[in-house]
């Protein structure tokens, strides 16, 4: 794809020899004068120590950040204090080059839980990391790539805007994969802008930008001790937030939703990425809770696995999500085909239907007959590779 | 395994034809003289019509029941109004042979769910499987195996209490594989006794006996629409229930753990029983969440099924399980051997870890820090071969 890079931002990555594969594993986004910054966590209360002095140092910085520090092969967590130590080693050492202090620095890491982070193979790199870093959409890309753990395909997406004739421009990459799931987990956002924003208004779009994105998709139903957002403006554009927060929001709202579908679509073992359709809910949050009921009952994506449709297994998982319904109202859609109707079979044909999950990628819409709620909610199945593939990770 | 049947009991299956393998699929147990019943059910919101209309027929007979019917192959559940006046249909022509009525029967059904209940195979099948009940080990073993459906082995449990030289016996089977959950999801469990004692007795017993079984156990996680145990007393011991409460009650959780045990070992494509071990939980709701959330994550069942001692992965489902906890404080044990400590890496001898889980059963033991409380609760892996039976059960 081809894309600006926002204005005052830089990127560079180096192999440290984190990733057992020998491939990049050291990822920084540079922003020389600056940057106003927003995050969203996790909400595993066990929280990577990364999460823990990322969200300290944005408090005490007051949401000024001058580096984010990405490590991907090891998630530095269960790793008691030496990890936060680690973690405070890596921002300290990083100031220090730059010559900021310690918490303008943002940390992030990726992968096995579990192991001590390797914090001299990171120091080691480190100067050559920073001195390679460069404003370029290759630089970016090559970024994108060495935040990968499972992942078998880089994420970015990008939008820009323009206000009286000077472009804003916003860009995002991401890394997913497994264990991803309503409260984002495990996954790592970083969402650049050159808009000129304070980090308060950066969090409120983003809040709002990820309860219609992340907080909606679902992979294996596990919540991540990594997962972060992170969202930086420079203001190089020199276009002020509230001159254009509406496009900016959806804007916003755009890259996140495609790096969704990007992370959905990259699932270890996927197969069929399914967008749950849920209508006539009482309110989001019911949708919601259904949606995500459906998406990680392990009898409905093994269905999906098979382009079997089986929606006595959708209506049974609906009828345990904890939301109260009338399975009597309830009604199920393959695209145009009506599969079940008032909560019974509906006369349907079953080759179509088959042939119609055999698509990569397609709908289901249910119908609930309860109010006016509309929610898309991302899935996928769950296939024998997904088994092989978290079988034999970590030995 | 030699055991007696209770007295006042008769057993028969037949072929009624609704198996597509063709094998027996209707099963009948017999109290000429009529029984105490209670019985529990699923709680998903979408129950089946044998659920519904057993729940009636155990009101209006104020719990007291002359046969059960069961059939296997279909679940008669998401079927409507057809799906209720099918129950109904077979209880009251059972009734009609028996002479008895139709609130006396009990109807239970396990299968594919979405498909209308050929009653009329069932009509036909009915007078000679009534002709053919017998108060044999091999009447009830046969009928232990026909309500079978993705089941590999019949499941039996029997105890004998003796009270002044006077045997009581009681003897229960039940059907599960894929599907089971706490809240007793697709399973079928009948327990078949021959103590005195009233429908209020045998709740209260039932009640304790699932809570420390049937509700400790979880093959992945989903809920099913026909769970349901039910408890027959003939009272033909001649025996009070009040005489022998204590024992009574122990002997049925004995059985009710026993069956819960087979359950698991024959859950859907699993190489691996886990019993997770919970201790110093603050209480057993607590203790039981825990556990349930480690059970029923994909990426911790993957991981034993690779036989990789993972805890990481089983600490971060301890952590977005819901329940307050000191990350910290939390200690994991595979047999005797410590694999985290303090919410840390401990060090340990891989290898051995590795063989250990290679075992087709073992032990799991999991300190919070946080109380007193201890519970055991019985899981498995998730394998390629449990993706490849429910990805092509229906279709």
């Amino acid at each position: 794809m081809s894309f600006h890079i926002p204005q005052g931002f830089l990127f560079s990555t180096r192999t440290a020899g984190i990733k057992a594969s020998g491939r990049p594993d050291l990822a920084l986004a540079l922003a020389p004068e600056g940057a106003s910054a927003a995050a969203m966590f996790t909400t595993n209360q066990v929280a990577a120590a990364p999460v823990v002095t990322g969200r300290d140092h944005l408090r005490k910085s007051k949401g000024r950040i001058s580096a984010l520090i990405v490590n991907a092969g090891n998630a530095n967590c269960a790793t008691g204090q030496h990890g936060l130590r680690a973690a405070k080693t890596v921002c300290a050492e990083t100031a220090k080059v730059l010559g900021t202090k310690s918490d303008r620095i943002f940390p992030s890491s990726t992968g096995i839980i579990g192991v001590p982070l390797p914090v001299e193979k990171i120091l080691t790199a480190l100067p050559d990391l920073i001195a390679g870093a460069q404003a370029s959409p290759e630089a970016l890309d090559a970024f994108a790539t060495a935040i990968m753990t499972t992942d078998t395909r880089k994420k970015i997406a990008a939008e820009e805007l323009v206000f009286k004739k000077q472009p804003i421009r916003m860009v995002g990459v991401a890394k997913g994969a497994g264990m991803i799931h309503p409260n984002m987990a495990t996954m790592l956002v970083y969402i650049f802008t050159d808009v000129a924003a304070s980090p308060r208004d950066l969090q409120r779009s983003l809040k709002n930008a990820v309860e219609q994105s992340f907080n909606n998709i679902s992979i294996d139903g596990d919540t991540s001790t990594n997962d972060t957002a992170l969202l930086m403006s420079s203001g190089k554009s020199g276009v002020a937030f509230k001159s254009v927060s509406k496009a900016f929001e959806s804007a916003l709202t755009g890259i996140c939703q495609s790096l969704s579908q990007q992370i959905i679509a990259d699932g270890e073992g996927v197969k069929h990425v399914v967008t749950l359709k849920i209508e006539q809910a009482r309110n989001s949050d019911d949708a919601r809770k259904i949606a995500s009921c459906i998406a990680n009952s392990p009898l409905v994506k093994t269905a999906w696995a098979g382009s079997d449709p089986n929606w006595g297994r959708m209506l049974a998982a609906i009828g345990y999500s904890g939301i109260k319904v009338q399975p009597e109202r309830i009604s199920i859609y393959l695209g145009e085909q009506q599969i079940c109707r008032n909560g019974a079979a509906a006369s349907f044909d079953k080759k179509q239907a088959h042939e119609y999950m055999k698509q990569p990628a397609y709908e289901i819409r249910i119908k609930l007959g309860q109010g006016k709620q509309k929610l898309d909610f991302l899935s996928c199945d769950l296939t024998a590779e997904y088994v092989h593939i978290n079988a034999d990770y970590s030995t």
